[in-house]
């Protein structure tokens, strides 16, 4: 047998990987599984987007420009004026196939083998195979589920920077916790990116979907981050895309894009159809965001309602994004999820939920947390969570 | 300045990147620019592939599962079916982000940094890439134009393996040379491959155009790689489907599969609507396949006849894809593709190259040469070599 890489070797699994040929099994016998384990929302893709499609009038479906399309990166230029930042031109962005694309070149532009990346934790599994893909290490700093996972102080970031550090990076709001930073916990961190000439990136995919009238604040609010910020963002979430690949980068670093422009021009190209889809989806009208926020908004309210209601359950509110994490009065958690599947039912049904050690580097942080995440209805949310409660009731009488 | 990886700044720029400011000069000038620098095609997609567009009824664009959707792959298993590999099921094919990503997923999975690829050259540039970008070291195997780019002696393939050696990278039939491969010297890799249990990577983009009624050989023919083979596809070339973003693996190395998918999961899922148009590509009547071939293989007998006929040049006929690498009567084949757009003009036009110093990792060998897609019509053709042919003239007389 031909050898493969330790890169390869070493990737970490999705987090759900066990669980899903039991998910499969249950469908298999008749049973409801209710999906609260992805980030898959089931709300419906702008109207615009869907109406482009049929009128897209091209004989040859072509490569476009590796960094992108003109009209595309036109429209992202006036989003982002609409966000406060006017002194974005067309030429601060670079279409990728999916923020994780984005990251990817992110990553590759910043660190070489053995470099440093220090990422708050929980956090987005995916960071962690992007990282091993390429041979960074992540640096993870702790923030714990009794502080609703605020920022540690700054000065225990100072104590993890050493001459291989490159970059912080932070998702804001967070997936797998909803958490949202503050303007003074970035300003901090501005303060570290500076003082160290390290970079800030900040994966803000889920900026729209911020709660209860709280401000969103970006990166790219701090001047004196010029030359030191990396925005990753997507369309996938905002707009309900997921399927069409469509991200990209920003910064006011012209050496960053420039270097991020090779790999892009070794890809050769995002997708056509993608970039299309995209654009038309920033042309409806602003009431669809404020739609899909509102319902967000509700159903958060209500799984964490719920789910504080069921006994040794602790379930900070989330301020943002459409997930959080939970602790669970378990020993293993991931033995709970996988037993829901394998084992039990309730009225016909049963929960799939992602168990939260992937998000940690340190699994024992994670052993009693899931995460969920509020992509199903309202009716689906609250007999989840019946389920759950049910599921938990018995499951800790067997043990 | 915050610091960039060393992987980073030493990827090589796109081998046009120099030339293009200067096309889009040209162009403001009001003049015309004959494009046979890139592999984008000017055949028309096939109509099934446009017309699906508008038959798409789809409510939200969702991901969709990391290793491709079930209607595709089972498509591709038919294809592949019928290319004569019926022992393969939907489980041989992972779909990737065009076959650029099917690439880096390849090497990602066999080689650690300082691992290395042995690639006859010249080649495709973006393999310099692909590998500069996780640290891989490219070993060159020189074919030269005088031998027609045929293979070098197995003896010279075997001087090169060390430890380090992961796979020998090939693509048949080859960009930039148009080399095709014979049943022999396939058979020589395949058991070089197994002699030393390396992988035998193919990059088989180009597989439909291969022309004078020769046979096409698939790496997949030979029974004792089934555990050593990799084979790279992609949509773009085949159906004129580039933008698209749509290409895939097929391996018979369960283990290779397995690793590539974590490599897929980490970046959720390939193009939903690519998949839909290329599966839609597939069942277009064969003739279109067939009409193609006749036109590329018009366009390449008016080419080479006519590059022939300008003294000095020297143009093997290629057996495939639908490019030539050719030798020129110049010094340095760089500066006269720059000549061409900064200071020649013929009947309002000029001609756009790409210098084949890229395709060389000794730069030395390609100085003299550059490579020719043959992605334009026929009197576009003809006018563009008359074009070449005055330049060099002129050209020549000033140096
Ligand atoms: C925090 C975060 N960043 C990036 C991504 C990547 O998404 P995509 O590649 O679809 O843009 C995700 C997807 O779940 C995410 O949660
Ligand atoms: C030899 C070869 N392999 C792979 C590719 C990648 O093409 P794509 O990513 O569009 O499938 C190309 C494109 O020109 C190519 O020439």
């Amino acid at each position: 047998m031909p050898k493969f890489s330790s890169r390869g070797l070493n990737m970490p699994e999705s987090p759900i990987r066990k669980l899903a040929p039991y998910a499969v099994k249950v469908k298999e016998k008749g049973l409801h599984v209710y999906h609260l384990n992805i980030g898959q929302p089931d709300i419906k893709s702008p109207q615009t987007a869907i109406d482009v499609l049929k009128n897209i009038d091209l004989d040859i479906f072509a490569y476009t420009p590796s960094e992108g399309n003109f009209d595309y990166k036109e429209t992202l230029k006036e989003y982002y004026h609409s966000l406060g930042f006017e002194d974005l031109t067309r030429d601060n962005f670079i279409i990728t196939n999916g923020g994780s694309e984005a990251l990817s070149f992110t990553l590759s532009c910043l660190c070489d083998n053995e470099d440093e990346i220090i990422v708050p934790e929980p956090f987005y599994a995916n960071y962690y195979s992007f990282a091993e893909s390429i041979g960074v290490t992540i640096v993870p700093i702790v923030s714990t589920i009794d502080t609703g996972f605020s920022l540690p102080d700054i000065e225990k970031f100072e104590e993890l920077i050493t001459s291989k550090t490159r970059a912080i990076l932070i998702t804001n709001p967070s997936n797998p916790t909803g958490y949202l930073y503050s303007k003074e916990e970035l300003q901090k961190l501005a303060d570290i990116a500076v003082k160290h000439d390290i970079f800030l990136i900040s994966d803000e995919v889920y900026r729209e979907y911020v709660y209860d009238g709280l401000p969103f604040h970006s990166v790219l609010e701090f001047p004196e981050l010029k030359e030191n910020v990396i925005v990753i963002d997507s369309e996938s979430k905002r707009y309900s895309l997921c399927g069409i690949r469509c991200g990209f980068l920003v910064s006011r670093n012209k050496k960053f894009l420039e270097i991020a422009l090779k790999f892009a021009q070794a890809r050769l190209s995002p997708s056509l159809i993608g970039q299309i889809i995209a654009n038309a989806a920033h042309k409806q009208p602003i009431s669809y965001i404020e739609n899909v926020k509102k319902e967000y908004s509700e159903r958060r309210d209500l799984l964490v309602k719920l789910l504080n209601e069921i006994p040794g359950v602790v379930c900070p509110k989330p301020k943002g994004s459409f997930y959080c994490t939970v602790e669970l009065p378990v020993e293993n958690a991931e033995d709970f999820c996988l037993w829901m599947l394998k084992d039990f039912e309730y009225e016909n049904g049963t929960v799939m939920l992602t168990p939260a050690q992937g998000f940690y580097s340190n699994q024992e942080h994670g052993k009693r947390q899931v995460r969920l995440a509020y992509v199903i209805n309202k009716d689906d949310i609250t007999q989840s969570i019946k389920i759950i409660k049910k599921g938990l009731e018995k499951y800790n009488t067997l043990q």
